[in-house]
Order: structure tokens, then sequence, then C-alpha cells
């Protein structure tokens, strides 16, 4: 099981998370691109910290809006969000590309994400983003009860899946996550090492309503936030082994 | 003799230039790429425009100086220098590809251009950048009395130089351009014409001092601003077939 | 009958709309205010012309949202509305008091206008804004059918509402404006002297539907935007003359 | 003594600086505006955060550079300076106004701070700025051995100067700070007790030639960065009663 982390959050004289701490037991590296964080500086440090440390690379494109993080639901065209994946996608894989890397899959960030997630419109916009981008790159989504539906609208355009289970929130029965505001949303070290070991060696999550749920997952998505979350993700990752 | 234009330099709801207009008749595009003007859709766009009239693509990136339009000169180190060339060039670059063209050449913008040109270090930095990023591009610089010098910190880095002079513009002795500040800086039509054709026919410039100089020109840097200056883009096309 | 008009919307090296040629000919200018457009220098040089021409100055303030010209509706806390309402209507009111005027109303922009429209959520944390600020300001809306509504929230913060109607859009039988993507939502030359005529003279319009309909209208709302729209500023002056 | 410190710092998702901890041992607080670092919301939290522990409200106005962190020295005209000073402060005195607070004073930040010690024509500048401002406020500068040149400045546009010295930093025979760069400059823990008890007692420093050196001196410069920063403004302001 690999673990998927995003990073390289920082900007200009604003330091966010503990890149350098947690890239050594991660495997894959979702990297900011400059739109809702980061810039040129810290893109070629978090491509040369990832490089160092083998971690697979991941462009993280958001809508443009750093006074928001990328966090606030923009409505854009398809044309739009193609365009603004293409030009965060070419910018970081140009850069890794000059750095002797290359990326290989991408996953929206924030409210792109949650957006791709709850409709088929901006799903199918980002698919096409990733099918006209001229080198193959998978597309990295949450992973839920759902997953065929997504996969059918990928199928059409011939881009590769990667499903990701998050390993610190709770799970509905619809296998998707409980939203941060309820009671609970958000486990505890002790239920995220739970959660954890029944995923990797049975393919389930307990639901907030104590079903078992079969989730597909193809990667771990972890956090580098602060020492505890460093900590936690050095546990996961020896259970991962 | 090729004919380059800065375009693709509106940004988000504000248009500058007249890029449909002037695009038939030029031959290089040096296209913003979003620090001093220009936003994914605007380079969408232009690179389309660009495509569609078989006109060769550069790069023109730039200070991060939105509110400056690129013009004022701030200090940045080497590094710095490499990293805002990669991601502006990547950006472009990958957009291109994904449209199945190919960024051919950089022109730095406004004070990158001129900090270039005053200064070694500047130079140097952004001879480097080329020579880093993944592909192969050539640089297109100001064409003076002066080219060795150029050619030679580029030859250490085997990046190729274009030389383009100003159909425009009163050239010093020297082969530099006499500031905009000064009268008769910026030529009338007639000068144009005159000075575009001694240039194609004999290589040579009339100094504002009245001298003859010796001038290489790979390009002639003309302008889309306006109606007026596209008619004169055309005329001068005309005198380079 | 005021005419009030939004202007000042410039930005950086990019020029938007003819605010010397329609400035002398109208009485209100709603000014941005840096957040959808504009920028300090361009502020400094409307307010100068604004002055210079007896206009009353309104702030015109916006999402955070330079990209997308204010235009996209984004979801913002009653606080964040505050924050950035106050931010705005500060910088553009002390750099009009340090020319010696001052700002008398607000007029909010795009999404933040259609937002307070359609959202008693949004309006009231706009009118809480507007109450919460140092100085009396009031409050520019558009007018409908449905203006004790608006009122009946403004008047439990003792914020005065001035209500506009627009010279060139057709309205619905409820007095809302026909969404522009419908045919015949913007008027020709000619129905727009008609709407204003009628209004002026009797306080009517005809709607869509062919109905009349009694429009409260304080001011009416006009665009400066090229030369066929100042044209058409000055003859709606000579009718409200 | 009064103590002073930069603070406000945070800009959207990221937090600098430990202003909660700092705000309750200081006196006047130099609050930035939004265009090196800030955004309406840090604003209005950082005013309230003031207005509570009853400190002194300052405008810390930059370069309009978020990038660059305000620290890059870029050139601008006098009135360019003028309507980036006059749009900040503003901004933060339209918010402190309704927050029941007044702005009394303002330190330029970063660059502009520098370009203002260094060169006259910014420095006039910026006097100007305050002077033209529609309420009369205080200019924070630097002390050094030259402290008439500037009063000099200041005093044809009645502008009044508070002269700030560092608690922190070591100082040339000229009252000029040392450059970071060089070995010494920044002063260790016992080193800036010294220093500040020298300067309360006796309005002297000692140079980094040894020499003694007496500076005019109405606030000390401390700093918030980190919890020995803070822990070290808790015993300078012991010193200070």
């Amino acid at each position: 099981m690999k673990l998927n982390c995003d990073l390289g959050e920082s900007f200009a004289a604003w330091k966010m998370g503990l890149d350098d701490e947690v890239m050594p037991h991660i495997d894959m590296a979702n990297i900011a691109c400059g739109f809702h964080a980061s810039d040129p500086n810290t893109l070629q440090q978090t491509l040369s910290l990832a490089i160092q440390h083998k971690v697979t690379i991941g462009a993280h494109p958001s809508y443009h809006d750093l006074i928001g993080f990328g966090r606030r639901s923009i409505k854009h065209s398809e044309q739009e969000i193609i365009n603004l994946m293409h030009y965060q996608i070419g910018a970081i894989d140009g850069m890794a590309q000059s750095q002797g890397a290359l990326v290989k899959y991408v996953k929206p960030h924030g409210a792109l994400y949650n957006d791709m997630m709850a409709n088929d419109e901006v799903f199918s916009a980002v698919v096409k983003s990733i099918d006209r981008y001229y080198r193959p790159l998978k597309l990295m989504i949450l992973s839920t009860a759902d997953n065929e539906r997504y996969q059918h609208i990928a199928s059409k355009y011939s881009v590769d899946l990667l499903f990701e289970a998050f390993a610190d929130r709770r799970y509905t029965d619809k296998g998707r996550l409980t939203p941060r505001t309820e009671p609970g949303a958000v486990l505890n070290k002790q239920q995220v090492i739970e959660q954890v070991t029944l995923l990797i060696t049975e393919g389930v999550v307990i639901s907030n309503n104590d079903n078992r749920l079969t989730l597909k997952a193809d990667t771990l998505c972890v956090h580098g936030d602060n020492i505890e979350a460093v900590a936690l993700v050095k546990e996961i990752k020896a259970l991962c082994r």
C-alpha cells in the first residue's frame, strides 16, 4: 500500500507543512503547482526533495485561488478547467523534467477535488484535461462505493485512475468521507491504526454506522502538517511494509 | 528576415494588443507566460491562434510582477531566475505540446530582458536556465555591436542565440537602442521603412549620430498594439519577402 | 434622475473603459477598489477625475477575484464579507479624503451584487458592513418589484438604500433583469431611449411580457465601455435634465 | 521606552508569527496592510487583538510585492509611493475606525523602509504621503547618527517622526545596522539585555568597533517570530518598566 501526501504548500515567505520530515516516509508526493500554494522556488525545492527520496511525483493542481487556498468552489467551464490543469501540470512537469524526473500522476486539490467527486461535468473536464495532456498521466481520485461510475467516464478517455483511501477519516455507508463538521469525522491515532490495518489486511473499512464496507485503495492519503502527523505517518508506513 | 512580435499579453478580463490582426503577418510569436501578463485561458487561445497561422512559438517569460507588467528591475539570485524561467517555460510548453506544437525559443520580457543585456550575471542565469531545460531551446536577445560577448557566454552552455533588431527604434553608435525618453528614439513610419530596407539589403543601420553600423539580425521585432502598428507590420512583411 | 456608471476598472498596464469620456456626463461614479479591478494608481487618477467633474463618489467593492473580474460567486461567511467590504471601502475612502472628497455610497460589484440580490444572508452581511463602517454610507441596490423586502432588512440597521434601474436591460414581470443569455435582454439604442423616457415620465418600464411595471429608480445605471456607449450616455443625460 | 513589533503578517491560509503571544507585551503594533502580507480577515483579527490589549496601532505599508514579502527594492515614482501609502493606510484605518480605534503612526516595511533610509527622494515621498493623508499620523524611522537630516525633511511637511532603535542588532559607528550578512550582526540574548539596559539608562549603544554612540530612541523594535523571541520580549519589557 503506497502512502501519498499533499506537500510543497509553502508560499513565498510563508512556510506550511513539515515536508523535510515527512518526505522520507511517503511513496507519492502530491505537489502544489502555484495556484492555491507554492511558487517557482518552493516547487524547485520540493521536487528536489522528492527526487532525493525517490518519491513518485504527482501534480496537485487547483482552482486559481491563492487567497482561498483553493478550498472554495468556483464555477468553471470545461475549457477553463482544461486550461488551468494544463498550465499547472506543464509548469511542474517542465521543472521536474529539467531536474531529471517525471510527473507520473495528477491529484486535484481542495474544491476542484471535491467538485470533481460531486459533479460529473467537472470530473469529465478533469479526465479530458489528463487525456489531452501530451504525456500519459494517471488521475488520483477518492475511492468510494461508487468507483465504477468514475471508472466508466475515465475509460472513455483511456485515463487510468488511482483510488485513494483516507487513513484518518471516518467513512459513511456510501464510502464517502464524513464531513469534518460532524463529530468523529477525524479519527484519533488508535482509530487510524485500526482503520489502516483492516484496510490492508481485508480491504475493508468500518463505516460511521458500524457497517463493513469494501473499499478499493491503491494508495492511502496521509498528512505531514505537524510533528504528531509525521509520527503517525511513520507508524502507518510500518504497517504497510 | 523573420518578424517576431510580443503578444498574448491580455490578462483575465483585460484585452491588450490586436493579436488576431497581427498574427497572420508575423513569423515568430513571443507569447506571455502568466507572470507579467496572460493567464491559462489567454495562453490557450494565443497558442491556438499561432498554430492556426503556422507561426513559430516562443516563450516570453518575465519577472513575477503583474502589477508592474514585468517592467521593473527586481534583484534575483541565479537559482531564482532559473526557477521562474523553468516554471513559465514549462507551463507554456506543456500547453503547446498538448495542442500538438512545441515552444522553439525563449525571449525574456521587459526588465528581465533589459537586465540580461546590461548584466552578465543575469545573462548567465538566463542562459543556464535554457541549458538546463529538458529540451533544447534557442534564446532571443538584442543584437548590438557587442554580440561576441553574449555569444561567448552562451557557447559555454551550448545555447544557440537568435539576434533581434528593432524596426522602429533609433540605434546608438554602440548598437544599443536610444532610450525612449530621448527625442527621435522611436522612428516614424517612413524611417521604419528606410531602416528595415537598409538592414535587409546591406545588414546596416544608421545610428543617431549618422554613422553606418553593421548589425546582425536573425529577426526583426515588430508590434501589434493598434491598427497603425498592424498596418506597418504588413508593409515590413512585404519588404522582407 | 441621476446617472451612475461603473468605472476605474483599469488594472496596472491594462486599460478598460472610456473613463475620461464618460465622466463629464454622469452624476455618480461607482469606482473599483482593487479586488476585481483597479490599483492604487488607477484609483488616484479616477478619484481625481471624478472630483474634477464634481461627480459623487461611490465605492464599488467586490469579492477578491482579480482573475475572474469579481464575476464568480464565491461562498463567504458574514464576517469575511464585512472584512472585504471594510478593507476596500477604507482604501478608497482614505484616498478620497486625502484628495479632499468623501465616498458617499457603496455599490457592490458583479457576483457580490448578484449574490446580495439573490440571497438574504449575503444582503444582510453587506448591510451590516455598511452599518458598522465608521461613517454613514448609502447602499445602492437593484430596484425590483420586491424593494420592500430589502428595505425591511436595511432599516433594521438604519442603512439608507439607493435603488438603481438599468437603462439598457429588459425587465421581467418581477422587475428582475432578463438574463443576458436570453434574446432581447440587452436593449438597442431606440429601446433604451424609450425605456428611459417612460421611466422618467411615468416611473414605469415595459416588461418582456409587455406588462407595465412600476419601478422605483433613484438612479439609472449607464455604461462607458466604448464610443457608442458614451454617445448613448449623452442622449440619456439630455433626457434626464 | 515603548516596544514596537511587526505583526499581522499572516496571509490567507499561511500563519506567520506568534501575534497572540507577543501582543500582551508590546506597546505599538506595526500591522501589515495587505501588500507584503495580510488580507482583510487577518487585518480584522489583528486589529481586534491590538484593541483588546490596548496596543497603539500603526500601519506597516509596503511595496506591492507579496511574492517577495516586500523585501525587494522596486523603483517607484513619488506619486506611486503616495498612492500605495494612501491605499494601504486608508484600508487599515477604515477597518480600525470601524472597530472604534485609530491608526496613530506609519512604519514602512522592508525594502520601502530601507529605501526611505537610503534615498532622500524616497524618504520625501513617504513624508509627503503622510502629510497629504487626511488625518495627522506620525512616521516611524530608524534612529541613526544622522537624525537631523531626516528631521529637516520631515519638518518641511510638519510630519512628526518617531525614532526606533533595534534591541537585537549591532550598530556601526554611524549608527546604522550592521548588515545581517556580517558575523555578529544579530545579538544573542545576553547582548540584547546589555544593549537595551545601556540604551534605557544612558541613551547609548556600543558599536561594532566598541565605540559609545549616543542614539535617540522613542521606541525599541522587538520580534514575535517564535517562542524564544517572545520570551525575550518579556524580559525587555521588564527592563523598560
